[in-house]
């Protein structure tokens, strides 16, 4: 066996082990980052059903459309091909597979038309997230899966100091030129692909999700941008601020706020702390300094095949942090209808305390 | 109310005469294209639940995460916004929304995640497919729409003129470094996205949803190239073939089987004809010819708003086609190891015949 395909079955063992303790008899996962966590192979998420469906007594089947058939990597001992035809009915086929089960854990990502389907097809069944069984050793990354976060976090820190530096134009450009540009330097830096690149300006920067638009960035304003990309399979996210011109004094004194509030989150993140206690260590800071009001998200999620995944560093998530977990340290300021800031880097817990995957410059920089 | 309003209001006054007729009382759409069909809002496929609950009793209410109320075009009359907070439990406000109702359409792409809880707070309720209620009235593009495909089809057809006049270098790049230049005339026609750019030379061409990988375009190859992004929210897709050089008879001969099956299926796409007996249309010559074995998938997929939607013309989907029903028509034929080849047009079934929006060359022309 290769050492892929070991790492691929140690992992559908654990999934197993983690069935047992739960009760779960059967695992279907689709469309999402289970399915190449597992398996190497990611399903494109389409109507023709992909399926993996993993139980204790053989090896994982793997139903596919037969045209997909090429694409896919065989791995032996980690999971067998069953191709479906176009006239074949593919639920029916999963719903065969597990048809001894009492309890079926579905995939977070898999569309819904299937598990509606299902519900037909598997009467009885107690279906169940299978984040309860695939989610808690996806959070603990392993040290390849570490390398490959600071891999990517090392790539988009240089795009964050060419934007520090003044290399990337922004007066006179739309947010969505230089969103254009700094997709263009996510993938000349070394990522498979684009996941976003969020570019605010003024008063823009006040909408944490904003679409980059056709706003032209203008002097004396600060420009929010948020990006990142996969690289190898892991994710990159970062976020810097800096203001083209003259920082004003209101500004300065809330990004010094900001910044005091993303060092004592990072600072608070080690092993065995609630991922609750991480949020409130940033959220506290702003709070005290009568900003409270405009942070209106939580400090973080997890990271790693995918964008958002678990933990989320967020109120209420009591999870404590194990080595390994990994994910983003995001507070953010937002007044609405006059500027916004976010400062984010990607943190890992491990053993020897927090970790940083991103080093760019923290500080509010004028450009 | 706008004009815009009203084809959104009229669009869910039709969605709720098709839940009466079905026995629905309330439909959840949420990542997805029948949200944006009802409302003009896309929401993000995220773990921070969007999600639009329909009755027959209010106005429709769209629970949207906080951070992303900034991003919505408020419609009034349409839909009512119900922002939640980051420590709300969204799928126990739709579950409320919902909670007077005995059976439930849910949106084929919302992710399982969220119907898997929505399973433990609504039990006792009949889940069916939304598009059971949706789709159909998608399915029958209106004239602006039909004007939007076309329009889409244009571009892409401009770059398929490009392709076959030689204009876009084959011999010597890789499969990917021609995907990349595709997408980049697909952005440059006018499309606000690329949906996919397939490059598939050779034996590549064999493998349907080829990926297009490192592999060296070389001299007298087929290259087949499938592509199509979205243009003010409609999607193009074409398929065309080239040969770099010589085009060797074998292949040749295969074409002109391709281009005659391909012809045949436009031509048998009247009003009223079932969707498998177009199918049969195509798949008729291709077996006559004795290529059956090598045209593995179906003739063709519905298009509009979404890729792949309803109609499919596929074996067994007896639908028969109404005036503005989209589609693919695209037969192929694959032979495993060493040549592949498609050719793929959108059409729209109308009262007076079948319309292509793509009126590039249909011939295999060599470059």
């Amino acid at each position: 066996m290769s050492d892929i395909a070991e790492v691929y079955r140690h992992r559908i063992e654990r999934v197993r082990a983690a069935m047992s303790e739960r009760g779960v008899d059967a695992v279907m996962l689709s469309a999402g980052h289970d399915l190449p966590y597992l398996t190497g192979y990611e399903a494109m998420p389409l109507e023709r059903l992909t399926m993996l469906v993993v139980d204790q007594h053989r090896v994982p089947t793997l139903l596919i459309p037969r045209l997909e058939v090429a694409r896919v990597e065989p791995l032996d001992g980690v999971f067998e091909l069953q191709p479906w035809d176009e006239t074949d009915d593919p639920v029916a086929l999963a719903a065969s597979l597990a048809r001894e089960a009492r309890t079926v854990a579905i995939g977070d990502q898999m569309w819904a038309r299937f598990l509606v389907e299902l519900l037909g097809k598997l009467p009885g069944v107690e279906y169940r997230r299978a984040v309860e069984v695939v989610g808690p050793l996806r959070m603990r990354k392993d040290d390849a899966e570490i390398a490959a976060l600071a891999a990517a976090g090392a790539a988009v820190d240089r795009i964050a100091a060419q934007l520090q530096a003044g290399e990337i134009p922004l007066v006179g450009r739309t947010e969505a030129e230089v969103s254009a540009d700094l997709s263009a330097r996510i993938v000349a830096e070394g990522h498979d692909r684009v996941n976003f690149a969020i570019v605010a300006a003024g008063e823009n920067a006040a909408s944490p999700h904003h679409h980059a638009g056709a706003r032209v960035i203008g002097e004396d304003e600060i420009v929010l941008c948020d990006f990142g990309g996969t690289m190898k399979g892991y994710c990159s996210d970062t976020t810097r601020c800096v203001v083209t011109g003259a920082i004003p004094a209101e500004i300065a004194e809330a990004y010094e706020i900001l910044h005091t509030a993303q060092r004592a989150a990072v600072a608070a993140a080690t092993v065995g702390t609630a991922c609750s206690q991480v949020d409130r260590a940033a959220r506290q800071v702003i709070e005290d300094a009568g900003y409270g009001e405009y942070f209106v998200h939580r400090t973080g999620h997890g990271i790693g095949l995918e964008e958002h995944e678990d933990p989320y560093i967020v109120d209420g998530n009591d999870l404590a942090l194990e080595h390994g977990h990994a994910f983003s340290v995001e507070p953010g300021i937002y007044v609405p209808g006059r500027w916004g800031m976010r400062l984010e880097d990607i943190v890992v817990a491990t053993a020897d305390g927090p970790v940083s995957m991103n080093n760019s410059d923290h500080h509010l920089i004028s450009v």
